[in-house]
């Protein structure tokens, strides 16, 4: 078989030595309740509760210092209406750099102030791709800046393969680990360091019936983008990468899909019986296990829950 | 045996059922990490995320709905710088009566803000106990409002009860039950919840060492009283009343003391591995736990995280 990426085991561990300074090791929490509902052992890994609240921190911590110094004199730029914009943002704060970050001119307030608040640039642009990359491409004409995209960057793909290093070190024995998938950064790292340290466990994605890009394209065996994609895990409209996808396919055993109603009952379910707030795209993983439990039971399951940015005034309203 | 109170497992059960609408079904959280870390199997009944943050809302809810019409038409009153002011005034506002809370006059905004948010009406004094008890009588007098006692009212105890009927429900087999101990409410009721159903399991409190009035009233065989107490755990100033101490002497196995500075290590362990804030009072029980591994080595310990209102900026200075 062919390896789909240039990461190995020791550029993943090597991730986890560079960014350990600036993340959380966050906890893995457990629930009888959830237990008995499932039938399975269930194990919550919560990035929810990382810094900047997502697992984006990681890819962006690892990809902002794997720099070399003269890139860092040209500072860097994403465009982002999300986690990741908060995540670079802060990242680059940390190693002392300026990050210019492309945002929507629709982006909700919350995350433009942070983003601000980590003293970096914001660019507005229209809220289209397109827009949003001419807007980049500019910045970086202009500025020289090194762009840092969200999940097609192997940096960033290691960064994101720590959170199931360190699920895999502290539960052992698992049989199954479930992760959202967007543009696959988290899932096909978290795919890479299963294979590598427990190739025994099985990986799944769960994904948004309203986005489900991943689930076809894993079926048709090439990329087919999201078209239109609606759903209420907005953190999840994106489609695979030419670097997440290859390895996705190889080493994930399938794609789970839910529906919107389906991420509202598991958010509530989060709040109620571990007292978490997670948002909807952070959400998808747990809601996947709840619609299969049948096919989980007995098993000693795994959950990454990605994100907890969510105000908490919208959640009650959910 | 003397019954030690008019407590019967029927009215548990009845005060269960009379608030579970005004209080929430608290999650139960597990982590391997602290299994691991103490050698126990550690269930964590987590009403730091009670309404109003602490498991005060249920005695206080008992004790107001179950007040006559004609005591409601008095209106209620109590003395509490903290977590029984806010329930109380809370459970007021639920039943749609008339609440005056006697608060020192150095109470933190931040708690008289949530009082005075919940339509109860603040009556400053001193902050001494004599100051407070005349307040309180001063009010009585002039409007024949109803006292509800922070801990020496059995409606009170029976309320404060409930946590530990939810935690035996949804885990099986514990072995140990640990809460934190200050007038005795929690500590009363949790050991009269185990007595009846699970005589098996054994209760301790765990108290700070500069608060050991119930440690020394068991040794004692009688109430000794807190005399200038001193510790972070400010919500365990009080000393054991006529009511509490008797059912405690009868039903707890033992008094389990903690330093100030083992709580504050228990705070950030809560936080690092369950992602938790939870205040210095309603951590005593944990920290209790971490210092006596040995004894509880092998062990289903539950344990009451008790409260959980502590500012995020106050926590991160600790």
């Amino acid at each position: 078989m062919n390896n789909p990426s240039p990461i190995t085991l020791s550029s993943i561990c090597e991730a986890a030595e560079r960014i350990s300074s600036y993340i959380k090791h966050t906890p893995v929490l457990q629930s009888e309740v959830i237990n008995k509902l499932t039938g399975a052992n269930v194990f919550l890994k919560c990035e929810n509760l990382q810094n900047i609240g997502a697992f984006k921190m990681r890819g962006a911590s690892n990809a902002v210092l794997s720099l070399s110094e003269e890139e860092c004199k040209r500072g860097i730029t994403t465009h982002s209406s999300g986690n990741h914009a908060q995540a670079i943002a802060l990242a680059a704060r940390n190693r002392g750099i300026k990050a210019i970050i492309v945002m929507p001119e629709n982006a909700p307030a919350i995350k433009t102030n942070a983003v601000v608040s980590y003293g970096a640039e914001i660019v507005f642009c229209k809220p289209t791709l397109a827009a949003r990359e001419a807007a980049v491409d500019k910045v970086v004409a202009e500025t020289g800046a090194f762009v840092i995209h969200p999940y097609n960057n192997y940096k960033v793909i290691e960064g994101q393969a720590t959170a199931c290093l360190e699920l895999m070190e502290e539960i052992e024995g698992l049989d199954i680990i479930i992760t959202p998938v967007g543009g696959g950064g988290l899932l096909s790292g978290t795919s890479l360091s299963a294979h590598f340290l427990h190739p025994e466990i099985q990986v799944f994605g769960a994904e948004p019936e309203g986005a489900d890009d991943a689930f076809r394209s894993l079926q048709e065996g090439r990329i087919v983008p999201s078209l239109n994609p609606k759903t209420i895990a907005d953190g999840l409209l994106t489609s695979l990468g030419d670097k997440t996808f290859p390895i996705i396919r190889q080493y994930v055993k399938g794609i789970l899909l839910v529906s919107d109603e389906e991420i509202v009952k598991a958010m509530k379910l989060l709040h109620k019986e571990y007292g978490l707030f997670v948002e909807p795209s952070g959400t998808v993983a747990f809601a996947a296990l709840l619609k299969n439990k049948e096919r989980f039971q007995g098993k000693k399951v795994g959950i990454i829950l990605s994100g907890g940015n969510i105000d908490k005034e919208a959640f009650q309203n959910i």
